[in-house]
C-alpha cells in the first residue's frame, strides 16, 4: 500500500488534494550526496550495483521530498544489453566506439535475454521498493527506440544526429530492422521492470523533436506505440518526446496515461493539442532553477495556474542541470506542495 | 536592375512564375571550391578580405544556381566589433575566451563605430554587388541580439545555453543593457549593409527556440522588433528564429516581410499561425539532403505542394550540412526550379 499515491491517481486522472511533483534527473549530479558516490564508483558500478542504485534512487526522496522515485539508470543500458560497447565518461557524455552503420554491423547485436543482461536492474527495483516501503511510487523507464538508435548509429551525443538521420533516410530497411530490435528488447525490459515492482513507466524520446512530424510518426511514434500497447494494461505509461509538440494529438491516442512537455509549449496550447483525456507532465525550464528563489516561486505558481487543477504532474521540461543549488530544487518542489490552485 | 528578382518579388508577396530558392550556409563547407580557400586562409582572413568574401559569396551562384546570394560572414563579427575576442576554430566552433559574466565585464565592450570596426563587410558587399552584376539579389544578415548574447555570455556553443539563460534570469538589468547594446550595434551594422547594397536582410535567431514563449518575447523578440522597425522601410527583412514556432503570430506582426521556419513545423500549421499576409521561408530538413537524389526530389515536391503557390521561398530549415554531396544540393535547387505548383 502506497502512503503517497498522488502521482498514480493523477495518472488515472483522478482528482487529488494537490499536484504531485518530481524532477527528471532528480537522482544525480546536483546532489552533493550523489557526487560523493560518483567520486568512489564509476558510472556502471553505480548503475549495476543494486545497493548503490537503490541508495541513489532514494536520495531525492529523503533530501528533496519529491512525490515519486525514478530508477537511477541510463537509457544506454539497452544498447549495451544488445551487444554494443557503451562508455559513459563523466562530463564527456556517452561514447559507443563501434556504432552501427551497415548491414554487417547489425550482426553484432541481438535482442537479448533481459534476465541475463539486465537482471541487475530488476534486482535494484526490488530492493528500492523494499527500501521505499510504500512512501512514494517508483517510476521505471527506457529510451524511445529512435533516441536509442541515435546513439547506436551516431556513436555519441550530437546537436543534429545527422548520421543517425542519414542512416534512416538512406537505409530505411536496415533502420526499421534495428528499431524493431530495440523495441522488442525495450518491451521485454520494461515488462520485467513492472514485474519487479515499477509502479509507472516513462519513455524518454530525448531526440524526437529533431524529426519532422512525418518522420516522427514513421521512425519514432510507430515504435513507441508498440511499447505503450504492450504495457498500458499493466501500468500507466508516460511518453516524454522532447520538442515533439506537433504530435501531441497522436501521442495522446496511443493509450499512454500522460505526456511530458517542455517549456517551449504553453500548457494551454498543449492541452488543446492533447485533448482533455490525458494528464500532462512538466514543464518548468530547468535553467529557471538558477534564478533567485523568490523568482522560482513566482514562476512555479504561474505554471501551476496555467495547467489548472488536476491532470497535471509538476516537473521540469528536461533534466535538472548539474549546477542547480539544492535549495533551489527544494524551492521548486515545496512551492508545488504548498500551492492552492484556483479551481 | 536585377535579372532575377524572384526572391524580392516573393518578399513583396507578388505572384512569381516559380518559387525562388536558396540555402542557408550555401557559401561554405560542403563546396570543394570553398574548402580549397579554407585550407589557404583562416576564417577571419576569409571574412575580412573583401576579395575572398566576394569569391566565396558568389561560388554557390555559379556552382549551384541559387536565386539569391547571401553575404559570406559570421554573426560573431558583431561581438568582435563590440570589443570581445572571438576565435573561430574550424570543426571546433566559436570560442570567446573572455565572456561577459558581470557588470564589470560590460565595461570591456561598447557600441562601436561600425565604419571603423566592420568596414570590411561594407567593402565586401560593394564588391559582391559589382561582381554579381544584377544576376541575383544579395542578402545581408546579422544574428538576433539574444543569440549573440548566448555566445557573449556562454563563451562557446552549447546545447542549452544555460549560462546565458542564468545571466538573463539572475541579472536581468545587466542582460537588458547588453541586449540593447547589441541591438544598437546591429541596427547601425545592418543599415550600412543596406547602404552598401544588400537587397534584403535576414536576422538569425539560432537559439530563439531555447526560450519559452514568454521569455522569447521579453529577451529576444523585443529586440528583433527594434531591428525590423529600423530597417523595414528600406529593405525587406526575414526573421529566422529557429524552433520558435510558438511566436510565429507575434513575429508576423513586426513588419517583417518573411519568416523562416524549420522542418519541425508543417507548412500548413505555420501558415495558420503566421497568417496570410507574410511570406514563409524553408523548411527542408538539412539531413534529408543526405538521402538518395530521387528521394530528395520526391520530398522537395511534397514540401512545395504543402506550402502552395506564392509567398514561399524554398530553403532548408537550418544550414546545409558539411557532408552533403554537391549534386544533392543541386538536386534540391533544380527540383524547385523545375516544379509546377498546382494552383
Amino acid at each position: 500500500m502506497l502512503k503517497n499515491d498522488l502521482l498514480l491517481r493523477t495518472l488515472k486522472r483522478e482528482t487529488t488534494e494537490r499536484t504531485p511533483v518530481w524532477m527528471m534527473r532528480q537522482a544525480g549530479r546536483y546532489l552533493p550526496e550523489y557526487i560523493k558516490l560518483r567520486e568512489k564508483y564509476s558510472f556502471f558500478e553505480r548503475v549495476q550495483n543494486p545497493q548503490l542504485t537503490c541508495e541513489i534512487t532514494i536520495q531525492p526522496i529523503d533530501i528533496i521530498g519529491v512525490d515519486a522515485a525514478i530508477l537511477f539508470s541510463d537509457i544506454l543500458v539497452v544498447p549495451q544489453a544488445m551487444g554494443l560497447e557503451v562508455q559513459l565518461i563523466e562530463s564527456k557524455g556517452p561514447f559507443l566506439p563501434e556504432p552501427v552503420k551497415t548491414k554487417n554491423d547489425l550482426k553484432r547485436i541481438c535482442v537479448p535475454n533481459v534476465h541475463e543482461t539486465l537482471g541487475y536492474v530488476f534486482d535494484a527495483i526490488k530492493l528500492i521498493k523494499q527500501e521505499l516501503n510504500g512512501r512514494v511510487p517508483l517510476i521505471g523507464f527506457a529510451g524511445a527506440p529512435w533516441t536509442i538508435l541515435c546513439y547506436m548509429v551516431q556513436g555519441k551525443g550530437s546537436k543534429t544526429f545527422d548520421e543517425a538521420k542519414a542512416f534512416c533516410y538512406t537505409q530505411p530497411g536496415l533502420a526499421h530492422q534495428l528499431l524493431q530490435m530495440i523495441t522488442d528488447t525495450t518491451i521485454a525490459y520494461l515488462k520485467e521492470q513492472v514485474k519487479a515492482g515499477a509502479d509507472a513507466i516513462q519513455i524518454f524520446d530525448s531526440w524526437g523533436g529533431l524529426l519532422s512530424k512525418y518522420d516522427f510518426e514513421n521512425i519514432s511514434l510507430k515504435y513507441i506505440r508498440q511499447i505503450v500497447t504492450a504495457l498500458k494494461d499493466e501500468v500507466p505509461v508516460i511518453i516524454f518526446a522532447k520538442g515533439a509538440w506537433y504530435s501531441l494529438k497522436e501521442m495522446s491516442e496511443t493509450g499512454a496515461a500522460c505526456l511530458g512537455i517542455d517549456w517551449c509549449i504553453e500548457p494551454q496550447m498543449a492541452r488543446k493539442f492533447s485533448g482533455d483525456k490525458i494528464s500532462l507532465q512538466g514543464n518548468f525550464d530547468p535553467a529557471k532553477l538558477l534564478s533567485p528563489i523568490p523568482e522560482i516561486k513566482k514562476e512555479v505558481m504561474q505554471m501551476l495556474n496555467a495547467f489548472g487543477k488536476g491532470k497535471h504532474i509538476a516537473n521540469l521540461g528536461h533534466g535538472i542541470l548539474p549546477n542547480v543549488p539544492v535549495d533551489h530544487a527544494k524551492a521548486f518542489v515545496n512551492t508545488v506542495k504548498e500551492f492552492e490552485i484556483k479551481p
